[in-house]
């Protein structure tokens, strides 16, 4: 088994990827994890390609300073703009292609949803790659520009959430489709009034979806694990969560901290 | 009268000030205008004081360069970080100070009601500007931090948009209070749903108090117009409406036309 005791990288737009985050260090309680938040120049769904291109670039710079082993990207927007699975010889994991194969896995009728910030949408980033997987499948695709705002304002369960959740989704033909794609790494926040409306289908959250890749390359020795041997494990100290935004905001650190909850991490304010 | 054929630089955190230059293109046909809407980095109203007073010195910069005579920040989180009243030797007309006149002015029962961003409020800017002018007034601050985005999604006039009026605003007692500032540039956009819920309360606009403000300024001279003798008229083309922003999204450029009509304006982006 390879060993490697760097930390990985995560980083999204802001807070949203903590879902991500919380995920993966959860299922992998001994890897060590640096979080990147661009919080001051969130959100990104509603920027331009290029845009999002260029501040990708930024923050998978700065985890790489941070000696990184790998670049989660936890941000669907920025994942729809990152296609390499390499990044100045760091590998690379986005949430789309993880996603679009639990989503086909998990179809009995062979059709996809895929919610997402309008970024990603746009981008038809996970239709391009359902279709790249099967040729035959049917994709719905739903813009869902205010889903963040209000997962980041806290109204995960919030009467105007179940309002928002019935416009958006009321095009879902339940007879037709049964699986969704969280296409955002903020929805699952959202997830009980998802399921709530919405009991008979089965919603895709792409943390559980990377943790999934990432066990396979920890198994074929393309990426190494923080493990050690028994005599070495007096020289390396407990695993490291290191959270990291380009803003310092109450509201942010707050939700932050919940969303990570029971994890605990120190929340640093990072200049790009 | 004093003459001066530069344009007045309007700036704003995204496209909510353009309900501020379409007030004030309106009010003032014969002045050219600069417009700089920072949609890259958008909303500033989570980020830190300081991470927005560090904007609003960039887009003011910018403005400088384009030869402007004036700066409107036509942005309430850029206003309550930017106190001063002229930087770099150019005028700086804030929303804050305007908009605190006309409400102490309109109110008959001395009690005033601030809607803001989260940012806005926590800087009580209003707050302390309203004391400033009147130590007795009652002022009763309120975070509305779904309003942009609600507004940025064309839904001024959604029934969702009522939900969430009725949940910020029901703890206004409407018979202790009649004036409203709308402390975001964002929120004329929303107006009427205040005014169709809330008939009985008036909602102060911030476009029209600073259009008052620049009227007195050049009315004194502190400030030149940009009008022409009978013999320059030819030598100068007619006023110029100019309007950059530091992202090109289809979506924003569709909605800015769609704020500032009947007027037109080419939209151009510019890289800070």
């Amino acid at each position: 088994m390879k060993t490697d005791f760097r930390p990985i990288g995560v980083f999204d737009s802001g807070i949203g990827g903590l879902t991500v985050l919380k995920t993966l260090a959860l299922h992998f309680p001994e890897e060590s994890f640096v979080y990147l938040g661009d919080t001051a120049r969130l959100p990104y769904g509603s920027k331009s390609p290029e845009t999002i291109r260029k501040y990708s670039e930024q923050l998978m710079d700065a985890l790489i300073k941070k000696n990184v082993k790998a670049l989660v990207i936890a941000c669907n927007s920025a994942s729809s703009q990152v296609h390499e699975h390499s990044y100045k010889n760091i590998p690379v994991y986005n949430v789309i292609l993880p996603g679009a194969k639990t989503a086909l896995h998990e179809t009995k009728k062979n059709s996809v949803v895929v919610l997402g910030t309008r970024a990603t949408i746009q981008s038809h980033a996970y239709l391009k790659q359902l279709q790249l997987l099967n040729p035959t499948v049917q994709v719905l695709e739903i813009p869902c520009p205010l889903f963040v705002p209000l997962a980041e304002e806290g109204l995960g369960n919030d009467p105007i959430t179940e309002l928002m959740v019935r416009k958006y989704l009321s095009v879902i033909d339940t007879t037709k489709s049964d699986v969704v794609i969280m296409g955002c790494t903020h929805y699952p926040i959202l997830k009980s009034t998802f399921a709530k409306i919405y009991p008979e289908l089965n919603f895709v959250d792409s943390g559980n979806a990377i943790a999934n890749w990432l066990d396979e390359d920890f198994a074929k020795g393309s990426l190494g694990r923080n493990t050690l041997a028994a005599e070495d494990i007096n020289k390396h100290s407990q695993r490291t969560l290191q959270i990291f935004t380009t803003d310092a905001s109450d509201h942010f650190n707050q939700l932050a901290l919940q969303i990570l909850h029971p994890l605990c991490g120190q929340i640093e304010t990072i200049d790009l």
